[in-house]
């Protein structure tokens, strides 16, 4: 198997981010192997010899997505065997055109602290204190408020939008009681225009809670269909938004979830 | 001031990692909106007209960095005033001469759910249960442990772990009781391969600490130089790798750690 190489001098999260897009567009399968923070002329030797061995070992040319700022560090790790792409190198020229700038590259550039850095750890603080019910007191606090029957995704979902989009998430569990009249609490009712739904397959949802109560009441088929219908219930009369989260991942439901709610993205 | 677009008919998560890899590269300051799942002409008509309108109020053309599947779409959006910058489309020709094998794109091919996706989840949940010291009989999961006095960054980290690579990671907050014999607890004794020390500098310390609880002991500069001072020693004492979360972001942080450890990345 043919091995693909992230490689830079800083986190290395876009040369992931980069070859990743890249690679899924063909139906092969890889090894991955990431070298973050080659900053220096003995790392990138070592990293080239890495990449050569690869080779060596796979019979195949390795592929290599980097993104360098010094160029006698990327030099030598492009001297190697492996199949050197370079997104950056492509694109500067045409941007500083564009642009009327020349570039400056920095190391760290891309993901290192910004000014607005500690609004996303305050996200995360908030996110934690506000998870699964736990306080309902500083919703007027939140950006967003994620509802829904227990394991729909509710809390992933709400970390992944503090940590990457510096979003205040709380999220509620709906849970049997609030059912029984089919009503909103009083402090969801307070800030319904803040609301978002997920509901999820009465099977998936089972197979879930299957696996952390085996063959309890709360993981049983009739209880996972008997929430779900009347929960989905709930979000049709009161008109709040909602997705499934049966086939989408936390990035996709981040993304649809500040999409629909229009909701501004902080990092940047 | 200029606007940037990211544009997909997916998340838009590559698409804002190139734009944001490449706009870094520039001391200049964009306004940056995300236009995702723009999957129909209806939606893509929008998004032209959207992008139009960023020129006609900025003055100045916008820039368009999008990643899609569907020509006819992209057509739509790129037949707009802004200026189009397409990565996919550069390096699909000289991949799939490398790889010789057409590329065959699907929407959601990068950011949809992978078969390792669970283990993301797990990894999430795994990490909420072993926060800040709540538990430490699953430590035998764990793969990794970070430690360090209270507000050195021990949670974001262990969540951006679990949530972009998998990693199930715990953390341990280091309080008076350890320090006063400078000594690791039996849990952490047992586990000590796996732990991974935070440490910050006393005055980014001590103003965190005054936000959370001002002018108490606990904020104090005496109480931050005793704690930090303490356990550096520790640190060293046992021979416990450690980082300075001061001036490094979670994305650093998480990368740094996962390098220094060599832990696996289960992502891909």
């Amino acid at each position: 198997m043919r091995t693909a190489f992230y490689v830079s001098d800083g986190t290395a999260l876009t040369s992931e981010a980069f070859g990743h897009a890249m690679l899924s567009l063909f139906p092969l399968k890889f090894k991955h192997r990431t070298l973050p923070f080659i900053d220096n002329q003995d790392k990138a030797q070592r990293c080239r010899h890495i990449i050569n061995q690869a080779y060596q070992e796979d019979g195949i040319k390795p592929l290599i997505f980097h993104t360098f700022v010094n160029t006698e560090i990327k030099n030598i790790v492009t001297s190697s065997e492996g199949i050197s792409y370079d997104f950056l190198d492509h694109f500067v020229e045409p941007m500083e055109a564009e642009l009327g700038t020349a570039a400056q590259p920095k190391t760290n550039r891309t993901h290192g602290i910004h000014q607005d850095y500690n609004f996303r750890i305050d996200a995360v603080n908030y996110t934690l204190a506000n998870d699964d019910g736990i306080s309902t007191k500083d919703y007027h606090e939140a950006d967003i408020i994620l509802i829904g029957a227990s394991r729909t995704g509710k809390t992933p979902t709400c970390l992944y939008l503090a940590l990457q989009y510096g979003i205040k998430a709380a999220n509620y569990p709906i849970t049997e009681d609030d059912m029984a009249n089919l009503d909103l609490t009083y402090d969801l009712k307070m800030h319904r225009h803040k609301l978002f739904g997920l509901t999820i397959d009465v099977e998936r949802l089972q197979s879930i809670r299957q696996e952390r109560r085996a063959n309890s009441t709360y993981a049983s088929l009739e209880q996972c269909q008997k929430e779900i219908s009347k929960i989905e219930n709930l979000y049709r009369q009161e008109a709040i938004p909602f997705l499934n989260s049966t086939h989408a991942s936390v990035e996709e439901l981040a993304a649809k979830i500040m999409d629909e709610a229009c909701l501004e993205r902080h990092r940047y």
